[in-house]
């Protein structure tokens, strides 16, 4: 028997192509611990940065569908390169049956509401490619300049929990030493895995430049929306789920870096 | 109208998780210029390298049957954690219909000849968690030591051009300099994708130590089996084959770096 419940009760949903989202998932649940969270980390299928947008919405549609049968009251696509490529048709194609909250919009208004005037954006492949941090800041300050840079190999060696070392420097460095980033002054980690290292670009650039992700924006952005449909649940009355596509033991491990505790993973075939 | 070749006129049918094994598609075309190759990437699910072996066993099963539609006499398994994960259920499976070989077994047979005492294997995440380079060398080469390590940046740095550069130094000397490394006399580069970097490491150990990959046995292998069985072509009637089943444009400029030259990839969904 499918048990109904109130609407506010609902759960919310979140994927990402991996466990990079568990950033954001733990930051809804510090601003809502009241929430229940139901977390699908399409591991099968990571990463998404080097894949094409069609393949990443055909994916994106598919994990939709299964936390919408899990009765989630919104999704949050909790990766850039998902955001990017599928929010659109993820609107289309459920047409108002569920909240969807991607993390791109959020940190654009960050970054418009504070008028900075030159912009560096670093990402995934995929989000580079799709242009959307630039087209969505120029449309809203139209005067400021974004650089955007595709920065691959930081997802992978966050994973494998390089940071606060000599590659992390030097990828760093290689990366955001360049030249379009001289004059900068706002930095946007445009991948969910990239929080891990914030503290390490921060220091890169002498603290000169404010460096936004998308953990803590997302979070509010997710709270004021509930608050407005009337959606904030009162009360939490079982743990969080956490399901990955693909399960190998240093998942676990990883997931408990981006997470910062421990969970346990399920495994489930939605393919 | 399916046209009816030959046995030996077939093609060799050659597979990755992406594009890493076109080293080994190249060195068989210079060990082989009269052999028609079919390559297929399976980039929608790169890399295998932290997929589990379920997840590995299922796509080599699949794209296995493709090249069989094909025509293909042989096909190569030319990624080291799908020859790891899947080379005996492919066996079982097409029960003799075509010929299979793995990158794994050559290069173990390469060093039990030449007798090393201390052997370093670095590879995926998922090769090394399957013990098969540690198995089959200790079962051939009882009074050898075996000191395995999962090197999981090198992939991904190697796909971004990071070599030559501060970044691989730093990255192999993490993996490389750590003590179980310090008295081998054969290193094993258990990965298609490693023969880019493997001037490099031989330079780390200022050339004391045999470095190892999986090409040019490989391409060997595949001559004298082909010779054994009556299957070498006696002559190429048309151009390579190369298919892929996500299509990005980095992966073009990455296949190149990998072949030596430029290659059409062509997507092809058999999902």
């Amino acid at each position: 028997m499918i048990q109904h419940l109130d609407a506010q009760n609902k759960s919310i949903g979140i994927f990402d192509s991996g466990i990079g989202g568990l950033t954001v998932a733990n930051a809804i649940q510090n601003v809502l611990p009241n929430e229940h969270l139901i977390y699908f980390g399409d591991t099968a299928h990571l990463p998404y940065g080097d894949k094409s947008a069609d393949a990443i919405r055909f994916y994106a549609l598919k994990i939709s569908k299964f936390l919408l049968e899990q009765q989630c009251k919104m999704i949050v696509i909790a990766c850039n390169s998902a955001s990017s490529a599928a929010y659109n048709t993820l609107l289309e194609f459920f047409d108002g049956n569920v909240l969807f909250v991607n993390v791109v919009d959020p940190l654009v208004s960050a970054v418009v509401d504070r008028g900075y005037s030159e912009i560096g954006v670093i990402a995934t492949k995929a989000t580079i490619r799709s242009n959307i941090y630039r087209d969505k800041i120029k449309h809203k300050l139209q005067s400021s300049k974004v650089h955007s840079l595709a920065t691959p190999l930081l997802a992978p060696m966050i994973e494998e929990g390089f940071f606060r070392g000599e590659i992390s420097q030097s990828v760093i460095e290689t990366y955001l030493g360049q030249d379009q980033f001289k004059s900068i002054d706002a930095l946007l980690l445009a991948c969910t895995h990239y929080p891990l290292i914030k503290k390490e670009i921060q220091e890169f650039f002498n603290h000169k430049v404010q460096v936004l992700d998308s953990t803590d924006v997302v979070a509010n952005f997710v709270k004021n929306m509930l608050e407005k449909e009337g959606l904030l649940s009162n009360g939490k009355e079982k743990e969080n789920e956490f399901y990955v596509s693909d399960y190998t033991s240093s998942f676990e491990d990883t997931a408990k870096m981006f997470y910062g505790k421990s969970i346990e993973l399920n495994t489930i075939n939605i393919w």
